[in-house]
């Protein structure tokens, strides 16, 4: 891991639950001692808003003392924004490595198309920024973090004792909700093809208008051992490498072949 | 491409310039020869959201008559949740293709991870529905948009006339500016490896206090000549297969081969 000069690593802290949540609160005291920590991160909650820019309306940023000595900030806009902004206007420079998360709940499989707290670790890897986003499978803001945190400490320790495999190196971590001694180890994985099962609940507002709100079920289609979510049923922390180029050279290779578009 | 029974193939349209906006109603005279078409888009202007989701808050929708006799809804929602939305609260059945767009300005090389118009398509993709997302390299709401109804027309008539090459089929079509006389063909390409290179203008408001719009030039960093980018400066319409697998299988087997995590 490359380091500032004649200083400490800088890592970057971010997430999508805003920066008052627990889950970035385990990520700041599980790293902390491995570099110059510096936190940036939305004044809201900010969770599936996916890539989301701020493009149309101004953004707002301002010191916060929320970690002790830690330096920390809070922004008005998404999480991507909140990488930009560090970049840009806080850090003047790029950090050394950019961490996203505790997220509050599970972003495997096509989550981590949704995943404010992915989206923010692509825009960093993007950047050509060694990324790593972090979720721990329970939703609930008073789940024990504490093996999530020793987790965190092992994953970050190992990527930062060696040289940079990848500049634009991006882990999708995902924490199974069980006590630390039932955390079976550490496995590599693809994306498990999943997706949500989506219906949307019906109301009427008191003035008789209708209205309606996001449920689904998650189903998963894919049965190999090979993918995050089985890793995951099976007490493994899943780790899945991420790319940005979303090109499909297998459909692109029959396309051409097909001659269709001459 | 699969017909529904007895009827017309039943088309989706969506967008994230907003309803009203020039490109859709393109977009729509573009192919409403070839099926039954339905607009499903959103309320207000939603470009630059990703793969947003609206989780926290309720979604409204109305039915609007703003393409003649063709059914038209405009939603609170994101892209992302007009396509849900359609899907689950309209249709009340799977379309036979999506399309997205026409979308003001660029969506070629990274943007398609910032792009609403892509992320609609690419929400229709995963749940098996064939989706392409179309955008013209004019930001203005004036351009001429007869040579891009005139490539999407050819397009989408190709792709609904021969069998669906795959369920998951997802285009990013980005169509050069120019006369549709000086556009020199139909290109299949990847994605280029270009970005922006960011900073925020900083301003002081009425009251004194800081705040910050995000500025950026965009650089290319992708020389190849089989890129989105390079088929765009040679005036060649692009059309870049999309997956939403994101698994990097090249840094999963580096990773796997280097025992880090074991």
């Amino acid at each position: 891991m490359a380091k500032s000069k004649k200083s400490e690593p800088i890592i970057l802290i971010t997430n999508d639950d805003d920066i008052t949540s627990p889950g970035i609160r385990s990520l700041v005291e599980a790293v902390k001692g491995l570099g110059k920590v510096v936190v940036v991160a939305p004044d809201k909650p900010q969770s599936g808003m996916g890539h989301a820019i701020t493009i149309g309306s101004p953004l707002r940023m301002n010191k916060v003392n929320l970690f002790g000595e830690i330096e920390a900030w809070q922004t008005s806009g998404t999480p991507v924004d909140c990488v930009k902004l560090a970049v840009d206007k806080i850090l003047h420079r790029k950090p050394d490595i950019c961490l996203s998360g505790i997220n509050h709940g599970a972003n495997h499989s096509i989550n981590v198309i949704y995943s404010g707290t992915m989206s923010a670790a692509m825009e960093a890897s993007i950047e050509g920024i060694p990324s790593i986003g972090f979720s721990l499978l329970d939703y609930r803001y008073e789940a024990d973090m504490e093996p999530a945190r020793k987790i965190v400490h092992k994953i970050v320790s190992k990527i930062m004792s060696q040289p940079v495999m990848d500049k634009h190196l991006l882990l999708n971590v995902n924490i199974p909700s069980v006590p630390y001694k039932e955390i079976k180890g550490i496995k590599v994985c693809k994306q498990a093809y999943a997706k949500y099962d989506e219906s949307f609940d019906e109301r009427i507002d008191p003035q008789g208008k209708r209205y309606f709100w996001l449920t689904g079920e998650f189903k998963n289609f894919d049965k190999g051992k090979d993918t995050d979510v089985w890793a995951l049923q099976n007490n493994y922390v899943s780790v899945v490498p991420v790319q940005f180029d979303l090109t499909n050279y297998t459909l692109k290779k029959q396309l051409e072949k097909s001659k269709l578009f001459k």
